[in-house]
């Protein structure tokens, strides 16, 4: 993990705040996360990540930020119960089919960004861009005396909306 | 674009800090709201009371997060108009049908999470579940000269997606 | 509410804070971005003036917030390409039809909010609620080293979701 404001927290402590004092400087701290995604629709559940992340950070009040680099994944809070996962497939197979036609896998018409970062297959996934645009690209979660504000069934996941390769997310805290 | 700390940040390195320069340090400020929900798909209108809590909190320029520790309510800003409402419940009606089968409803089969805690009935909302998964658990407003920037329209709600219990929200402020 | 940030406030204004301490001192920063949008479902690239207005900010580290003013206007990360845009339409034709009935564009029942900004038809816009309701009012991006951490094929758009007038969004950046 990126510990960005070490240095300034230091020299601040240095310089004539105390001990104490360092608490309350508002502070920025990140870090990548990587892993591979294992299937279609996929919930990665990030909720221990995120919350061994805040608890380094050392920040006790402020919001942490998860966020997808991607454009075919999604990152939401919800009830980590199998039902639901397999509930949610069936409501994206009738909105969003993954079968229907979709000008983005038409390489007969489409003329834009056709390098793939993995593989012909992954550009075919019109689907996939369109269910995250009825998503989200990131969750923001409320950090209250070192910890995540999570409700008795609320986790945080990435679900994956194509399929199977490697996705870098970022979780960075903002507080104090 | 408006630098708003440019002033105080500069005042602070000249001067050391004075009276007048309390005003850039950042703060992060927070509070539990509860309340009844009393209808499935209900809109209840926060926008009062996130704004009493935004000027309570002193802080002028920030962003204003509104959370929900549930996992079938959404946080949405939208306008307070009652056939949008009742739209908004047709279009759900033909998405994500209660009427469906739902493997998180069929007690048959699941295994994960059957403690409820309102009732055995409160387990049977597999179309809640899908239906927050297509929204989204919290939305942030920016906050400038002590004021959230709503545009005329836009008023912040909880949409209640299945019914009728205590709700626990959460009102996160950052800024200066 | 707690007010965390009091105590620690007064014991910083008590001991100074010398010229090298100013990098670490969170800062927010906001604008106002406007532009006429020109079609129905318009995904109007955003990223360039985010980008911008992160230069410009001075921020190293930080969240940039993109917030529409409006409740008929979504902002989204996605890919830039012309089969998504028009795949993305065909999905919303399926999902919340533009012909359908809403409550909200019936002048013979509906009571509230009927003076529109920018004619009649506009507020005919029963669909475009819905709509919003389905997507997100904002998108949070994670900054870093001064740069947005955008993945290789995320732009930030705000798409068009009613027709053709004035839009204000609201770019607003909070860190270090």
């Amino acid at each position: 993990m990126q510990i960005k404001s070490q240095k300034q927290q230091k020299s601040c402590k240095t310089k004539g705040l105390t001990k104490s004092d360092d608490e309350f400087i508002t502070m920025v701290k990140q870090k990548f996360f990587e892993y591979k995604s294992e299937a279609d629709l996929e919930f990665k559940d990030l909720t221990d990540d995120v919350a061994d992340f805040v608890k380094i950070s050392g920040i006790k009040d402020g919001m942490v930020l998860v966020y997808s680099t991607h454009t075919t994944v999604a990152i939401c809070v919800n009830e980590k119960e199998k039902g639901i996962m397999a509930d949610f497939k069936d409501v994206l197979k009738k909105i969003v089919p993954k079968e229907n036609y979709y000008r983005h896998n038409d390489l007969a018409i489409r003329t834009e960004n056709l390098v793939c970062q993995s593989g012909a297959s992954d550009c075919l996934n019109g689907h996939s861009h369109c269910t995250q645009l009825l998503m989200r690209n990131s969750e923001t979660v409320p950090v209250m005396n070192g910890k995540m504000e999570l409700g008795t069934w609320q986790r945080i996941f990435a679900i994956e909306l194509d399929c199977c390769r490697p996705r870098k997310l970022i979780f960075q805290i903002i507080g104090e």
